[in-house]
């Protein structure tokens, strides 16, 4: 391991990009943050204060950020619908990527980064599934490894946030892709990582509904959805994904096996504390998706750093973060459409009849 | 609240029967067991001890029982292929009437026993469902219904018993109706309790697999499945069942409401003890589902004596119980055909396109 | 097993006194409650809705009760000041006894009804301390006895009940004898029970505060205290009693062995539902002893029950129960002169230069 | 907030030593490790590799690190038997000092420590106290600050280590100040942190057994201890301590309020993963100290560096650090003479008779 430290720099500043900046700037020994990237004045004048002193240097404008001197990395944090566009200016600029989920809400475009960065295999391209890199789950994925459920053989997970009273999501489901896209893709990845990459998708099936939001139906939304996925060589995942839950975030997951249970997060909990008052005994639970996964953050910055200081394998295959969105799509047009959808063991979509 | 004791008798002494016949003569205050029948020798010997010398008449045959004077009730629970037929002759001998669940796996053969009762409004003719009897269940009920959790709106419930290394499941999936109507048919009379007569059946989609037991196959079943059934009011209901839980039995639930959730045993524990040893903090949990629900069949028999003896309204609706397995035979259909089933406000089924 | 059912009559109708007879006369199928006794007319009044109506000859006075025909055994159940003179005379009259917790309050009286019962090795003598007959415990011990702890070692027990607002337990603390000896009393009896008979007590100590009552202190008792056993084969015990908990009745236990911990209700949880709200999520806990232990005063009467008719040793030995006493009222004498006492192997009180 | 870093020296680098350089080095963006020191061989050969190539200068003597030009602060981690002198030297030399607990296992020589830094007070001087850095510790605070359980009166605490088979801990014992003093320390932090400066110490007593290494009783110790302590405002504290646990580490406590409690750690886990296999439910807890407290850890020398770079106040006050290295002294002393020990008002050691 060398001493040398790996100069990155990243593009948005908003929710998510205030976060790696400062993960890359404080808690990431083995990178150094150089600079940063914005259009947006507020986001720039936040920059000036939290960043700049600490010897980054910040850009308007992302192209300039890629001809900063020495750069050799890019987070890419910004609004979704740049991700790929991003990615694949990084790419062409000989940077190592790593980028926000999901690299773009359309398969095709994403297929076209993966295309990009096949062309380049010196270069580190990684969508960050953060789940991944969360112990618990790290934890769950080693102890199936291990032997200790059989095998793994039905997976339900859930992705449920707690209800933003602004409704902010109903502007927002206009370009998130819809709630599989947005939020199921997580469980998605987690099925594809526990089930492993010989797990073909035969069949995904959906329902949804509007309880908190009727609006969301204009951008072809729900604020509550179930989706099934069927495999090919015998196994099942299913999602629930949710825009109201009123304690908190609740991000569970169950890997079921023939010969044993992993359960992460059945008992979500934000710290050691119990409180016994009138009401009984209760726990505050994390109340957004980063207080639960901060430090799966944390660590995603560090090891995408080594991969790329030390020519390590990415902890994420990028085929697999694409394959994620295909499979949120198609649950999002069965969500919409109400109809089943097959794939044959080719991944292509065909007719109940000729599976 | 008169002294009187419901004379009541037992059809069927194996492992259902005996602990019905056990919970009215022992733990029915206000029923008194007189009766039982079994056509079976070697239940019969076991009733010489366990039931004969405290007063009850023992039958070899279920007609003649019926007969046995005095009698005014019955609790059928025998093996399910006859349940239908000894409610018929127990309504027709205008007896009162338990009869475990399901009262037939066909909807036409339960609906007929509807038909019967509903001609004798002076007879008590319930369906066992006992979930609802359960203080845990009852519990949640009170605190939805007193609006703690606003609108439910999203069911997730599950049946999953322990791996019965016998295989025995194999054999009796020919008679069972399958996982769905078997199984998870608590769940479905959950979602029926819970979200009331109001909700009407939209939409039933499911899959399954085989994990560790092949053979299910030749009997159209499979060892775990999931279903989805959306509701006309935008409801939805999830549902896993499964064959093979490695530490015991784990019948869950939880109701997500507009405003907050009620979770029944997302944490199961067998008794108030953990171990704490080198492999971590453990409990141990029900291994089986009377393990579980063993007071609310208790409860069942209490509240089952008190409704005939005292005319009051029954806990469970015969109609809601039939139409519970109508709603487990078409998720069982959707598991073998792989079809989603629609049906319109109805009740009718339709083409998706009709709705 | 006979089919006899055991006679026996009920002394006393307060808050106890009802909860025993509708035991005995409910859920005690191997007994059957004939007589019931009590100076008090509220508690006769209702016994005449709640017992007579069920075949209990009802007796204003205790002496005519021990009377009754064919009586066999007596629960004794009245208030804590007669409970030694009432379960003498029934020893005299040739009754067995089932006598609420504690015998007396007064070592010296509790050791002659040791003695009386004695006299008479053909009579059931027992003390109920219902924890013993309690599920939860009783697993623990078993797994305590399956050698899964190694040596036990140390105990640490609990019991806490929730504030009484009316203030009721300052009257009370006249004639409880204590917080140790009320409370306690289920801590020590634990701790005798699990660690046996050879462990003999070599010193107590204890503290104690008033948090919330201060009027206590005219009793020479406390709302909170902590006591400290030492035994002479090198265990130790502490126990910790409130009666000011907020959430409800807290009784926790852990036995801690040189191979492992058990640990008894360390998460409090009146039932298996969970509440998620904007609180977080929070579970209720039982009210009180009884809401916690219900089912094992059932189990209690049950077996000695069974005790007298096939004449089976008793689960709780009666010596055990007067040691318990004696403990407790010697944490109760060191809560209030501050002073530690010792205990030479014997069991005689020493300095701790004679040890 | 300048951008300037806190130049700090690590002395000692152990076990605790490794982890603080580690701290400083890549986990507190506000400090810079510029030196570390060793007499030891084996250690200064791990520095080479881990602190060395990141710019810290070794150093092999204490004196000469002290020297290091623009030094500012040193981190006291060394054997606890030079903890002092380092710390009086650091100061005599203007340093900051971050002291691990215990400054000393003598009442006399810690105080040497207060009196010298009361002389300079524009160094910050910290003793340090894990666990009050710790999350679940704060927020237990911040809700009794906010008055969530009416008045804290009574605190449980625990600080139970797995079982070390190597009874290393035999050995350490010679200079550990004994099992109050190395692992209730802790506790007797927290009781004075919750209780605040108000209340004065009244009385200790302390029992203890050696279960599983009778060989400590030569260096006056014991692997398990409980101890007493009264305050004289009329509350209490009880700690109980092990070297013995089975499953890993516990440290648990409770605080118990007029209104309230809060519980901290009541159910240990090491992360959001349960396993459910044939033996039941299970989930894993940490093995040591640092695995439960490592970010408690990380925020102190974070805090610690903010501290000394803005001159704000320090998180724990020196004189409350040494007053819990004199209370432990007093249980251990309690644990041997078998005798309670009582004090006035002002904190002189007293008899029963003159309180």
């Amino acid at each position: 391991m060398s001493a040398q430290r790996l100069k990155i720099g990243c593009a948005g500043l908003g929710r998510m990009g205030k976060r790696h900046a400062l993960n890359f700037l404080e808690r990431t020994p083995r990178a150094e943050l150089v600079a940063a990237s914005s259009p947006d004045p507020v986001e720039l004048e936040w920059a000036k204060t939290h960043l700049e002193p600490f010897g980054v240097r910040l850009y308007q404008n992302y192209d300039d950020m890629l001809k900063h001197e020495g750069l050799v990395a890019v987070v890419v944090a910004s609004a979704t619908a740049v991700h790929a566009e991003q990615a694949l200016k990084a790419i062409a600029a000989d940077k190592h990527v790593l980028c926000e989920k999901p690299i773009s809400t359309s398969v095709e475009v994403s297929q076209s980064v993966i295309d990009a960065a096949a062309k380049k295999p010196h270069l580190k391209v990684m969508c960050g599934f953060s789940r991944r890199f969360d112990k618990s789950y790290r934890d769950a994925y080693e102890k199936m490894q291990a032997g200790m459920i059989g095998t793994p053989s039905v997976l339900r997970s859930q992705t449920c946030d707690k209800l933003d009273p602004s409704g902010f999501f109903v502007a927002y489901a206009e370009f998130s892709g819809g709630i599989f896209v947005d939020c199921s893709i997580h469980d998605i990845d987690l099925a594809l990582w526990f089930f492993g990459k010989e797990s073909k998708i035969k069949s995904v099936s959906a329902v949804g509904i509007t309880a908190v939001e009727p609006d969301l139906r204009k951008h072809n939304d729900r604020d509550n959805a179930v989706g099934l996925v069927e495999f090919h060589d015998g196994r099942i995942a299913f999602f629930y994904a949710s825009r109201m839950m009123a304690a908190g975030q609740e991000d569970v997951t169950e890997i079921i096996g023939t010969k044993g249970k992993l359960a992460v997060n059945t008992q979500p909990a934000l710290n050691h504390v119990n409180i016994y008052d009138g009401s009984g005994i209760r726990r505050e639970i994390p109340q957004t998706y980063y207080d639960r996964f901060e430090y799966a953050f944390v660590t995603e910055a560090q090891e995408f750093s080594a991969a790329c200081l030390d020519d390590l394998p990415l902890p994420v295959e990028l085929a697999s973060s694409v394959l994620a969105v295909r499979i949120g799509a198609a649950l999002q047009e069965s969500l919409i459409t109400q109809k089943k959808i097959f794939f044959d063991e080719n991944g292509e979509r065909c007719e109940l009849a000729r599976l």
